[in-house]
């Protein structure tokens, strides 16, 4: 029980700095894909990125070794120790910028829709950016390629992920039309909450349109109650 | 708040003139993209675009001189500023044929729908006539360019808007990439609306049709009341 | 009052010829796009169309002629003149088909989400099937047309109207743009309606799984009704 | 009555005996369309193939000879025979593979929500694949076609669920084009099921968070019956 609170109070104190390490490791991806060329930039690249993932296998050893039942919590922790040990899988230690979203919907206020969209457009727009750059990554070396330059992986994921798909871009490398796939999905998942936001709020406005239904309802339980009391006061004076 | 009241008065009534004016900015608009190489005609839009230009800033200027609060009003308000002094910001002078689409909502009726669908649908139409507009302007002088007439950019717009793509014309400039982006958004929120107002519908007929519950509900009050009004004229008739 | 129920009678009575006349002037136009090097074939389909034409403008006669004030009815009623009148709106005469739709809902029964599923799909396979005889019509003598052949014509709706677009076929005429553009609205309406079809079904089935709350209300009632019951025996028994 | 609990039985039995088999019969077509031109593959294809067929054709067999009425049950599945006779209907055998959505499903739990995402991903997987299959079979021997690999056609059929359709891959053949419009169509109800779900979702959390109205209620209730029980209390201490 102690050890759980211990545990809980450093996932709470760790957020915010590995939120930070999550911008870092961003910042250190940026670099890598963009400035390839540049040899000062790709070691800044490579400095950052291990720092980040330095701090992430710290946090995780630290959390492993805090927990109650360090068996129970390894096996339920599986994705943490892939995210940390997979090269393939660093992608999900972006993760943990939701954090930001959270701050930024602190902005918004609490309802229910605001909050759905402050996280999906937040989680749109990094999935947008960080597709991009491993759609110029995965494409940019293929002879038959059309994603040559930044501008043309964003202009292509934003086609892809509203599903315009106009055709003048689009990736032609196995790993850029898997990128492609997932941008796909978000789109599509994209659309959903658009729609189902705009229509709880129409449900809504409609409802409360017709709401004389339950007013009277309530003018109807009103009326019992008062009748009710006249009736006990009728029996105090009759008494 | 007496100043307060004369500001709002003054709002209520420039709406319609200020309509009149955006109007006048819209046809200045497209009269200096569509007919640009005709010497009168861009006399004529250069003096209708100054003309509202000046109208927009003698309403602010008349706005924040009636402010109760004037600093208060100035950071409330620097959006109101920046489409008067940024140029970029320009078309956002359109949001007054606002009152225009209220004046047409009228005759739609009241509901809800009715009045979401009126707004979405004219702003649907003001956005691909603007954006085909702003794509031309931005995109015929590149020689790879497939955007070379008002109506190839209408085509383009419709088939963003709408997400079909079929890629025979799409924008390759950056401005005209980021036109055709918020068309994508638009589009995305139009299929939104549109399929919300259906949902909405739908769900309110089913409900009608299952409403046996509520009546049911109603005639279980009646009949509580009948049964305590029954009790007090026992109670009468007894004492 | 009397020639308002002469006029509904015959208007009731009309129904299924006007059908069947409108699937003759479906007949007539199909055969016009799809067989116009045949002269018997082009001969044919002119009398078809013709005797279509001639129905309905005596539909139209004879219901002035019954309408209790000609005049009300003659206002109210001026797109019907449009459609005998425009050769540019003879489709609309397949309006009257919705009769046979209607007929086909029977058998799938009254349900609400069934009936709009009905007449959606219909609604659309007809869409889809005119707008491809319109969309050849219009574009197969274009030199830079892709649609020289109904398949092509069929494929390009399809795509269209599912907001695909691949952009192997695709209208280069402004008639055939527009007939593209109606399909691109026609097929966000039958996402809409799909969609809002599916989200009223999961709203229902959720709210059924969650009425317990409704239960137990209705429960509270009777348990009140019954304690009220209780009080009035317990006052005869007294009295 | 008892020849029904014996149908009924069998049914139960059979379920995942047939499922195997479909998915017997989904290794056969996989091994038909990808590795036609090895001689022993194609060979162990067709075993598989008419394995399957046989089960199959055995299961409609035991199931007319043990219904209680075989001309009523002949008539009502004409198309259990059909999917049996007609080697097009073929790959309607695979409906069979439900049986193992069901089992993935109870691993996720019983919600409405869950459930339908489950059916509808596991059948949207399905379809991708199977969709490809009979694509790259149906385009690869045409002259103009682009799907020449299996990676080409898994690849047209997801930019062609998403309703993306870039254009790069597209079917030419009358089959494949059947094939792709199956796929849209089915694209078109994805889209339907995503945005269903996440719009039930999001009305439910609406609604318990606007649910003070409701407990209000509740209390009126209880408050009622307070007094009225005081009532009776003061009947029965006045008596």
């Amino acid at each position: 029980m102690k050890d759980q609170a211990i545990l809980d109070r450093w996932e709470r104190r760790a957020e915010w700095p590995l939120a930070a390490v999550a911008l870092m490791f961003l910042a250190s991806y940026s670099i890598h894909v963009l400035a390839q060329s540049d040899r000062t930039a790709a070691h800044i690249s490579h400095l950052l990125g291990v720092a980040s993932w330095i701090v992430f296998t710290i946090d995780y050893a630290v959390r492993l070794w805090l927990a109650p039942n360090r068996r129970h919590w390894f096996v339920r922790h599986l994705l943490d120790l892939a995210v940390v040990a997979l090269p393939l899988l660093r992608p999900l230690r972006l993760v943990r910028l939701v954090i930001l979203f959270s701050a930024l919907q602190r902005a918004v206020g609490n309802a229910i829709r605001g909050r759905v969209l402050v996280y999906t457009v937040s989680g749109a727009v990094l999935l947008v950016y960080v597709a991009s750059l491993a759609e110029l990554q995965a494409e940019r070396h293929d002879p038959n390629t059309t994603i040559d330059s930044f501008g043309n992986a964003l202009w292509c994921s934003i086609t892809t992920v509203t599903t315009v798909g106009y055709g003048d871009v689009y990736p032609v490398t196995v790993a850029g039309r898997i990128i492609a796939a997932l941008l796909m999905i978000g789109g599509m998942s994209l659309v959903g909450v658009i729609t189902a936001t705009i229509a709880s709020w129409i449900v809504q406005r409609v409802n409360e349109a017709g709401s004389t239904a339950r007013e009277l309802t309530a003018a109807d339980i009103a009326e019992l109650r008062g009748e009710i009391r006249a009736l006990r006061e009728q029996l105090n004076g009759g008494g």
